[in-house]
């Protein structure tokens, strides 16, 4: 079977967890401790030289890391991935958009506020990442008032790795009440077949 | 003709530039001022809801952003990426880990120190994108030690997508003589047919 290395609370790694899900692939998670420094460890470095979650063994000894690779990968093939090749590039144009100008902001304010606490001095830091995450979220806020979805006029994975951090952005202290369209498709996105929450255990 | 608007000291224009001349494409640039705010400006958010460059008009009107999403649109059915559905995934994988693991503190660092100048009171973040700026040279070191290129074995978009700010890290005094297997994959990357620097204009 498949084997996931992953932190159950994070937003990246149930981005795997859900499509695996709604693609009806049976995965054993593992679950890492970062805190502890599993991810630092020989062993697992020897896996994943990237060294981050979520890592995926897809057969014994061969790992795939990066959460939007391990998207693609499965998807591939799939509805939830278009073959068109403009409309291919627009899906990873989302994705590399999620990983480069909302993540780092949205995912890691939420970190700070509501799991591993603000690290000392980081402040003025956390400030700084919350008007990115605004703009970030304003920027999808702009694509939603004239779509449903991020590409392809439907579900793909660009909407999964997008939703992963959105959703639970209130607990990094982001307020959506000024965003409409994006509040609509976080619920589109929710009554898609086989949801998930990030909450939920296999 | 395709029309790129760029600016031209962005390693992530750059990577486009190289991939479309190493293809025979030819392309317009449009020199975008980012400290005058050009990017800003509601023409150019009509054209592109992300704000940033580079973005490519493929046709009128017709507008792809993301550095890496542009090399993917440019590279699928040739040999720049390869079609296998894993080694497809394993290109992505790096390519993701270079907008989220290594662009931030690379190109950030070179930027403060090369061309913007360092932020006001920015010089303790300064450090720590230098120390993860080591770390993302490090990965890389390990993965050149044991493979020629990123992917597949032969050069790639991901080799593109991680050369860009790899080969002008010392301008954000980044000390590469302690990673030789980089600094090999730089000249082998540099050797490849029509090869073009950051600073060749077309």
């Amino acid at each position: 079977m498949l084997r996931l290395y992953e932190s159950h609370v994070s937003g990246n790694c149930y981005k795997v967890r859900l499509l695996l899900h709604q693609l009806g692939i049976p995965v054993e998670l593992v679950e890492m401790n970062l805190t502890r420094g599993d991810v630092r460890a020989p062993e697992f470095r020897a896996r994943n030289p990237i060294g981050r979650v979520p890592t995926i063994e897809l057969s014994p000894g061969n790992f795939l890391a990066e959460s939007n690779a391990i998207l693609h990968y499965f998807a591939d093939g799939t509805p939830f991935l278009p073959t068109d090749r403009l409309v291919h590039a627009r899906v990873l144009q989302w994705m590399f958009f999620e990983q480069y100008s909302h993540e780092p902001y949205i995912a890691v304010a939420r970190n700070w506020i509501s799991h591993a606490g603000i690290p000392p001095g980081k402040e003025k830091e956390l400030e700084e990442r919350q008007a990115k995450g605004y703009d970030a979220l304003a920027v999808m806020e702009g694509q939603l008032s004239k779509e449903p979805f991020f590409a392809a006029g439907r579900y793909t994975i660009a909407d999964i790795a997008l939703y992963a951090y959105t959703h639970v952005a209130d607990e990094g202290r982001f307020d959506l009440s000024r965003f409409p369209a994006l509040r609509a498709w976080l619920d589109r996105v929710a009554r898609q077949p086989k949801h998930l929450k990030i909450t939920d255990q296999r």
